[in-house]
Order: C-alpha cells, then sequence, then structure tokens
C-alpha cells in the first residue's frame, strides 16, 4: 500500500490578485494541499499505541501553524480491512479520530460520514493499531469535508467573509468545480483548501496547485 | 481489496425533461454509473491468462449495448504494487488495456494517462497475471477519462449535438462540476455517464445517482 503524505513542496506561497478574470474585476487563486488520511491522537491513545510516556516525534512541521507530521505510523482497521502504515499528525488532540478518504472507508467497511475535523460526534467506530497495543474508538472515523482555511485579511480581501461555503475551480483534464467547500476562518491559519486524495486524484492534481474561489 | 465492479442496479432508467430549472428552459437530467477497475482483453491474452481455448465467462450484461462483466479476475501489478481480483470485461477487444483509477495507478507505480477507453498507443505499461499465466502489456494502462455515452437522439433532445466535451453537475454534501466530459455519441449506445472511483468518492456518490448537463 503506497503512503501518503501531506504533499507539501511548495516553499513560496503568494496570494494572486488579477485583474483580467472574465468573471470577475479579481481573479481569486488559492493554494490547494492534499490531505491524505491520517489519526490525531490524544494522550492515553499515544500510550496505548506506542508505550507509557512516549510522545510524539516532529518529522516536520505543516503549512497550518502548529501542526506536524510525526515519524509515528497505526495500521488502521474496519470490519472489511486494513489500511497499514498511516500517519500520525501531531500535536495531541482532545479526542482521538482518523481521517479516511471514502476510497478507503469501502475498502475498510465503514460508514464513515463527512465530517470537518473534529467533529467526530457518531462518527465511525474503527480499530487503531500501534507497536505498543490496539485501541478501539467507539466513534472516530470520518471523510474529511473539503474546506478552506483562511486568514480574517484574506477572507476580506477575497470578499468572502461571512461567507460558510465557496465554490472553487481548478483546470486541465480533469477540470472540476468543488461546490461545498466549507470556510474556516482563523488568524492562526495559512490560506489553503484541503481536499482529500479522492479529490485531488479525481481532479488529477498533485504537486503544487491552485484553484479559483469563484 | 475490496471488490468493485460497475454498478448497476437501477432498473428503469428516464430521461427527465423539465421545465422548472433556474438555468434554463429544460433541466437535462442523466445516469451516472460508477465504472470500477477492468480490464479488455484480445483473444491471445485470454488464452495465455486463462488457458487454451478459453472463453470468457458471462456474468451479466452492462447498460451499453453488448458489453458485459465476466466472471474472470486478473491481477495487475505495476513497479510498486499489485492489485487484486480485477474484473475482465466482454467482449474481446483488439488490443489488451487496464483501466484504473488515479488511486491505483499511484499505489501501482504507473504513470497511467487519462484517456477514453481504447487510445492506448504511449499509456502505461502493465503486467496482467490470470490462472494459467501472465502477460506484459507494453502499453495499455489508462486512467478512464470521463465520458458521456448518449445517442443521437438524445444529443439533440439535450441541444448538445456537436460538442465535444460537456460539463456535469451533481449534487450533494460533496456537489461537484464536472467539467471536460467527452461527449461520445452512437446510435449504439445507452445514454449514461461513465466516471470512476475516485470521481465517484470525490462526490459522494453511489447507487442510482443523475447528475444535470449544464
Amino acid at each position: 500500500m503506497i503512503e501518503y503524505t501531506h504533499e507539501s513542496q511548495y516553499k513560496n506561497f503568494e496570494v494572486y490578485i488579477m485583474s483580467d478574470s472574465p468573471r470577475s474585476s479579481k481573479s481569486r487563486k488559492v493554494l490547494i494541499e492534499g490531505s491524505a488520511r491520517h489519526v490525531h491522537l490524544k494522550r492515553e491513545d499515544v500510550e496505548a499505541l506506542f508505550g507509557n510516556g512516549y510522545t510524539l516525534r516532529k518529522k516536520r512541521d505543516l503549512l497550518q501553524p502548529g501542526e506536524f507530521l510525526t515519524e509515528e505510523k497505526v495500521a488502521v482497521t474496519g470490519p472489511r480491512g486494513t489500511v497499514e502504515r498511516v500517519s500520525v499528525l501531531g500535536p495531541e488532540r482532545k479526542a482521538s479520530q482518523a481521517e479516511v478518504s471514502m476510497t478507503d472507508a469501502r475498502a475498510l467497511g465503514l460508514a464513515a460520514p463527512v465530517r470537518l475535523s473534529g467533529d467526530v460526534a457518531g462518527s465511525a467506530p474503527v480499530r487503531l493499531t500501534g507497536p505498543a497495543g490496539s485501541v478501539e474508538l467507539a466513534e472516530g472515523c470520518i471523510v474529511a469535508k473539503r474546506h478552506l482555511h483562511i486568514t480574517p485579511a484574506d477572507a476580506e480581501a477575497f470578499g468572502i467573509d461571512g461567507r460558510e461555503t465557496v465554490r472553487i475551480k481548478v483546470g486541465g483534464e480533469r477540470g472540476l468545480v468543488f461546490e461545498e467547500v466549507a470556510v474556516r476562518v482563523s488568524e492562526n491559519f495559512f490560506t489553503e483548501v484541503h481536499l482529500d486524495y479522492d479529490e485531488m486524484n479525481a481532479a488529477g492534481l498533485s504537486g503544487e496547485v491552485y484553484g479559483e474561489i469563484l
């Protein structure tokens, strides 16, 4: 099974404000990042999976400030199958959670709902397995809802302040318009869209790519 | 690995011509079918994979007239991995071909281009393995380009005759507009859209679903 990680090869990010769009007086380009299957863990699950007193080891920072990829991997198991070597993201959270693609969810046999990260109430049960043991989550497996992280300043510059969702277009031979992209605004965010790999692959996207907020 | 097949649970297909669309004087609903990974085989490859004189056994008809799912399965192998139990579709063709999702292609380690079925010149090399042996295809592995099968009468009714591509919208919490949907017209077709499972999952689609030609 191929190992996916957050792809963040891009070094320089710029918000392009262009004046030559046929659709509007200014075009609104935004970075798109593919978000691979991953888990977030609470303290006691870190210890159950990796050992008493264990601390997650940072591998590299992600674009969202404070978030990081760790060296740790777990297996994610549902009634129909297992996906091995799923990345653990840090820092620790209050509740453990697995974010998988719908392709993964079908292979695992899980009816994982489409949710924003952290909104796990009533989501699918799932088993996580690490080198020191397993934990059964009664809920916590979701398919990530596509979303836009954005700073208040960028939301104002883009003219989308106050909107709960936006539409984002990508071009190319598998061009798509993503409807219902949830808008999440925070001073602490780095402005970018998160899609999962079903969405990235459906659009034929990889590497450093940009979409247009319609 | 979960086994996907063409999903064709629907019993009755109707083309809806409605007059209440806010976008146009008539709405244009069309059936969408998810097309799972599959292979087509030429005669000598059927024999190489399943044995001399072997004939593919029909399991059930597909919606496109003359096309059928067979009982046969093969393994599809690239430099990075193998996908087991891939369905063989009938009837036999002049050239063997594997159609996989981009998710599959990445897992297999194949740079499979996005193509319409049959357009395999210069596509990715791939190995197929059946119970009687293996064949190495020097080319033949593609990611299916999204397309609309349509009869000339439906193309005229929908007002899209002569168009090479159309845009198709689906609703729901993962709503999408598929751009660049290739239009394939034939008297022998059943009118429907074919998407692969990256596209179906990106849109959160399963079962009997319809899109709107924009």
